[in-house]
Order: C-alpha cells, then sequence, then structure tokens
C-alpha cells in the first residue's frame, strides 16, 4: 500500500508520519510532499506545490491512500484571500478531483478544523447537529473542501472522510500564521521557565488534542471499515487556561507565576470561549481524545523534550 | 443602475426579467446573460458561456447588482457531474472572484436551493439552525457556493445574499432535467384536461413556491439595506399532491380523477417527503411565498395562459 501524506513536514504531519512509520507492514510505502522537505527515512520525498498540476500529479501517482493535511493556517488565511483561494480551496478540489478520475476509489482523510464553526458558538454547545457557519476564511474554506468530499464520497469515487480538528499542541513557536497560537506558548515558556503573558483570562475556555491523539485519530479515520458520514467533529478535551496553565506548572515543576493574563478581547471571542463539545458521532466510531487534562499535558511536555536540543 | 441577470432565459430568469422592467427607472440598465438569447426588449442581450472568461468579463463589465440565476438543474447536475463542476461550482466561484476585485462592492443575489438540505430531511421540519447536509451534486454545489459567498460578504468585497428556493411552479414541461418536474407537470395536464400519472402519492408533501413570488423574492433580497446573514431559506407553502390535484382541478374546472397516483419510492423520498418548514430569518425580513394554495394555484395557472399560445 502506498501512502501519500500532504503538509508532511508540518506539525501534524511529522506525528503522523512519526506515527505510521512506526506501525508500518514490510510492503508499505510512504510518499511525503510539502513546500520544504520532509525529514524522513524510509519514505520517498517530495518537494513542491500542491497547488502545480505537475507536483499534484507526481504526488498522486499510484497512491492508495492520502492524508491531506497541506494547507496555509488560519491566520495567513485571514490575511492572504488569494493564497488560500489558491491553496487551502481550489488545490484541495484540484486533489479530489484527480483522484476521483481513478477507476478504484483510494481512501482519503482530510484534516478539518472546528473553525467550520464560526464564532461566537452556541453558549450551550456543539454537537453534530450544529451548523457550520464559518467567519474566517480558513473555515469557509475548510467548509468547502468537506462538503466537495463528502459529495464525491456519495458518488463512490472518492472513500473521503474529514475529521474537524480543535486547536492542537504544541506547536513549535515559528509564529506560523496561527492566531491560537498561544495555546502551544503556554508550553514552551512554562516549560523553559520563562515568563509568558497569555493574551486570554484565565476563565478561557479551549477545546484541545495533543498533536499525538490528533495523529492517532487520522489513522483511525483511514482505517474505518465503512464510512457512515463524510464529516466529524474530533472529539477534544475542554479545558480553562487557568487549568491548564496549573497543570503544565505542575508537571514541568515551574512556577504558575510566570504567566501573566493580557486578554485581547478579539481573540478571547475567537479562540477562548469554547462551549461544551458533544461529538457523538465520531465517539461511537471509536475517536477519543487525551483521557484527561494530565495526560495531555504529559504527553505534550514528553514530546517537547524529545524535540529541544 | 446596471443590473446584470445570469440564466435570464431560464424559467425563473424570465420572471425576474419581466418583474425587473415593470418597476424600472428610467435610468436603469438591463444585462441578459444566458446560452441562448433571453427574449426581452430594453435590454442588453448577451449569449454565452459564464464559464468563458470573456464571457464573464463582458457580463461583469460595470454592473452595479447581478441576479446569479445560472445552474444546470439538479437531474442534469446529478448526471454530469464534470458540467456541474464546470457551470454550477467554478463559473460561480469566478463570477465572485471578479466581482471581488472591484473597488465598491457590489450587490450579489443567488438563486440557492433547499438541495443544500439532503435528504432524508429530519421529521420534526427544517428551520435556520437545521445543518446543510446536501445529498446530491447540484445541493453540494449550491451549499460551497454559498459558503464562498457568505465569506467575500464577510470580507466587504461583495455584498451577497443568497436565497434558497423551494420547488417552483409551474415550469415549462420541457423536461430540462429536473427531477422535480412532476410538481408542474400536474398543473400543465390538469388546465389541458389530459391524464397524468403522479410520481409520488396523494400524502406527498411538497414545498411550492409559484415562479412570480420567487422573483419578488429576490428582487426583494436584492433591496435589503443591510445583510444580517448571507443565506436564507425563504418562505414556501408545504402542499399535499392531493390537496394540491383537487384545488387546481377546482380552479382549472378540470376532473381530479385525470390525476393517478403511481409513487416512484426513490423520487418521491427525495422531493415529496418534505417536513414542515420554518423560516424566521427570511420572515423577519419581510419574505413572504404565495400566502396560501388558493393564491398559488390562482397565479401560477394565470401564467399559464398567458403564456401558451
Amino acid at each position: 500500500m502506498t501512502t501519500l501524506v500532504t503538509g508532511a513536514a508540518g506539525f501534524l504531519g511529522r506525528a503522523l508520519v512519526a506515527r505510521l512509520q512506526a506501525a508500518a507492514a514490510p510492503l508499505d510505502r510512504l510518499r511525503l510532499l510539502d513546500r520544504v522537505a520532509a525529514s524522513a527515512t524510509d519514505a520517498e520525498i517530495l518537494v513542491g506545490d500542491l497547488a502545480d498540476l505537475a507536483v499534484l500529479e507526481a504526488a498522486l501517482d499510484g497512491v492508495d491512500r492520502v492524508f491531506h493535511l497541506a494547507a496555509l493556517p488560519g491566520g495567513a488565511a485571514e490575511a492572504g484571500y488569494a493564497a488560500s483561494l489558491r491553496v487551502n480551496l481550489q488545490a484541495s478540489l484540484d486533489l479530489f478531483e484527480h483522484l476521483a478520475a481513478r477507476t478504484r476509489p483510494a481512501r482519503l482523510v482530510y484534516a478539518s478544523s472546528i473553525a467550520v464553526f464560526g464564532a461566537p458558538l452556541p453558549e450551550a454547545g456543539i454537537d453534530d447537529e450544529t451548523p457550520a457557519r464559518p467567519s474566517m476564511t480558513y473555515g469557509a474554506h475548510k467548509l468547502m473542501v468537506e462538503t466537495a468530499l463528502a459529495n464525491l464520497t456519495r458518488l463512490g469515487r472518492i472513500g473521503g472522510v474529514a475529521l474537524r480538528l480543535p486547536g492542537l499542541v504544541a506547536r513549535p513557536s515559528d509564529g506560523a500564521g496561527l492566531k491560537s497560537a498561544f495555546m502551544s506558548q503556554v508550553f514552551h515558556t512554562l516549560a523553559a521557565g520563562e515568563a509568558y503573558a497569555l493574551p486570554v483570562g484565565p476563565d478561557a475556555t479551549m477545546w484541545l488534542m495533543s498533536v499525538q491523539a490528533a495523529a492517532r485519530a487520522l489513522i483511525h479515520a483511514a482505517d474505518l471499515p465503512t464510512l457512515p458520514r463524510a464529516a466529524f467533529t474530533a472529539p477534544a478535551l475542554r479545558v480553562s487556561a487557568g487549568d491548564l496553565v496549573a497543570e503544565i506548572s505542575r508537571q514541568a515543576r515551574g512556577d504558575p507565576g510566570l504567566v501573566t493574563y493580557d486578554p485581547d478581547p478579539v481573540l478571547e471571542a475567537q479562540f477562548g470561549r469554547l462551549p461544551p463539545l458533544f461529538t457523538p458521532a465520531a465517539d461511537g466510531l471509536g475517536f477519543v481524545h487525551d483521557g484527561d487534562l494530565s495526560s495531555l499535558v504529559s504527553t505534550t511536555l514528553a514530546s517537547l523534550r524529545k524535540t529541544t536540543p
């Protein structure tokens, strides 16, 4: 089996590739596409832009399944509409059309986002019946791509499933255009014993998932025997900023006093007012989050220690 | 003010153009685009395919508002995925991008469809909070276009509104790829005193609107002073097939016995099991349906008499 991962050099891509390689059977082949070279052994590395037709065709040649992760992140998409239109929307639609032209449908897992729901979210919570009303370009394009994938899956031309992922931690502190970067930044700074001003208050609530749990969920989506519905919201832990700071400090033996709160109302409204999350469809299919806050923090701190020189 | 109507030679386009011309101010200009020449005096007639870039640019040159109606209908879109992709999706997205490049945002009214909700619909009914889960290519592409329009409207680059229209009567009996043609066919045959086998049972329920009421609603959408939300489901009358047959027969002095019922389960599941419809958002903005079944039938029969030679 040949598996293609797009966006393989990104934060989620690297965690997914590590997990795929750990579980690979002897004849499994892995092809990794990104705009910069993904670093992995025993894999075919493709460097290029998915929006380039030649790159797209080379990437899809002979693949049996695809994890489509490549995307311009939320903040960058909002600042650069034209780039999001080209990459997040059009390149994804082109990828699907190329795949749909196959005689044998390929399995495709699409990394979608809770950004499809927009903001503000209903206070009573989000469930599988909540209408998607994106309020940023990133979420709008994710929803459009989800819709295209669901339709091609219904037509039997792709075996597609879109997984709506929450905030993933702990992203590298490279400022890659993510407005929600503070959720990761608090891990980095507390682990390093540095001061940090959180742009949300201690009562702010977020939906979080470790990148390891997200990678596991993507693989679970690829392995589902049937696809009863084309888009799922992944389960996530709902945690407050204050509880998160306390737990990271406890495990990292850091000083919670290093964190101060300097709420940015716009940012908090978008990323810090997340209501209860109910994901019965995904739960019923065996998708799981990190379990509890302690596990999420320990998993995340352990992976920071591995990647920090 | 220059107004462009795409799909101007179609069933809804003709009704809209008639109404626009009746209400036009002296300096208003009307441009009518379709693949066949729209027949109208005092209007600029463009013949061409919206998916042709040169046609698109000529059509949009200098327009202040657009009614975007051009689309491959549901049955044809389902039978011809590639054509729907090109016309219903891509040409619509291209139209929006061209319009969004303007310095002054143009008002755009998009004729969307209740097909965005898919089938089967929840028995308790549809309201403004019902998630859209299209189950045909037509509805999927309409939803994607709605999503793109809402985002560009949010960004202030188009003043867009999408109106989700129900089944419109009475379409000409030209077999233009509409699976829901039976709703119109029953008007034509009863008015002509001909026998007709309805492909749904007498208890089948449909949401109907006369094409005149739909044209009125599109113009109302164009005239809204503000756009509090980018997509609305238009109000519609919910009627049973039996009641519809009885009322047409009464008004046309026809014999209801001319209609027999020969339900097609697949077709009935898709078009004949429509639950209660609640449209508070549109109601609050002054959108209205035909009022009652008697008015819907009299409006529709009157327009058949006008167009029948």
